[in-house]
C-alpha cells in the first residue's frame, strides 16, 4: 500500500511540475505580447496626437465653416486617444504587471514542488530501507518498529508540507 | 481703369499663390501623418494578430472549461483584427490615397498659375508702352488704336485661360 501511495504521489508531482512549467512557457509569452501590444497602442496613440495638432494647425489658416469643420474633427479625434490612453493604462495595469507577477508565483511554486520531491525521496529510501531490515531479519522487532515509527512521522510531516 | 483692374488681378493672384502654397504644405504633412497612423494601426493589428495564436496555443494545452473561454475571447479578439484591417485598408484608400493625389492637383494649379501670372506681365508691358506713345505723340491716333486692339485682345485671352 506504502508503494503504491508513492508511485501515487510521484505521478501527481509530475502531473503539476507539468502544469507550472505549461504556465511558466505561456504566460512568459503572452506577457511578452501583451506589453508589446500596448506599446504599439500607446505609439498608434501619439501618432494620432500629432495627427490631431497638424490638422488644428491646418484649420488655423482655413476659412471659417471648414476650420470649424476641421477643428471638430480634431476634438473628436483627440478624445479617442484619451479613450487610447485609458486603454494603454488598463492593459498595463491590468494585464501585463499581473502575468508578470506569475514570473514569482512560478518560481515559489517550483520551490514547493522541490521542497516536496525532496521530502519524497527521503520517504522512498526510508522506505528501502525498512524491506530490506525485514527481509534480512524478519524476527527483529525493535528495529522494524523503529523504522516504521520514523517513516510514519516522515509522512506526517510531507502531509503537512503539502 | 485698366491700371486698378491689374492691380486687382494682380492681388488676387497673390491670394491664390498663398492658397496653393498652404494647402501644399499642409496636405503633404497631413498625408505624411496618416500614412504613419496607417502604419501603425498595421503593426497594432500585427501583434494582436500574434497575441490571438498565443492564447490559442496556451488553450490547447488547458483544462476544457478555460480551454473554452480563452478559445471564445481568442476568437472575439481576432474579429476585432479583422476591423482593424478594414479600417486599414479604407484608410489607405479614401485618406492618403486622396492626399497623394493633392500633389499633382497643386502641380497643376501651379502651371496654371505661372501661365495667368506670364500673361499678366505681357498685359502690364504693353500697357506701359500704350501710355508711353500717348504722351510722347498724343496726337498720332493711329498707332494708339492698334495698341489698345492688341491689348483688348490680350484680355480676352487672359479671361479665357482664367
Amino acid at each position: 500500500m506504502l508503494r503504491r501511495s508513492l508511485e501515487n504521489r510521484d505521478a501527481q508531482t509530475r502531473q503539476l511540475q507539468d502544469a507550472v512549467t505549461n504556465v511558466e512557457k505561456h504566460f512568459g509569452e503572452l506577457c511578452q505580447i501583451f506589453a508589446a501590444y500596448v506599446r504599439k497602442t500607446a505609439r498608434l496613440r501619439d501618432k494620432a496626437d500629432l495627427l490631431v495638432n497638424e490638422i488644428n494647425v491646418y484649420a488655423s489658416t482655413e476659412t471659417p465653416n471648414l476650420k470649424q469643420g476641421l477643428k471638430n474633427f480634431a476634438e473628436e479625434f483627440a478624445k479617442l486617444q484619451d479613450y487610447r490612453q485609458a486603454e494603454v493604462e488598463r492593459l498595463e495595469a491590468k494585464v501585463v504587471e499581473p502575468l508578470k507577477a506569475y514570473g514569482t508565483i512560478v518560481k515559489m511554486k517550483r520551490d514547493d514542488l522541490k521542497a516536496t520531491l525532496t521530502a519524497r525521496n527521503r520517504e522512498a529510501k526510508q522506505l528501502t530501507q525498512l524491506e530490506r531490515t525485514r527481509q534480512r531479519n524478519p524476527s527483529d522487532r525493535h528495529v522494524i518498529v523503529s523504522f516504521d515509527f520514523s517513516l510514519k512521522k516522515c509522512f506526517v510531516r510531507y502531509a503537512v508540507q503539502k
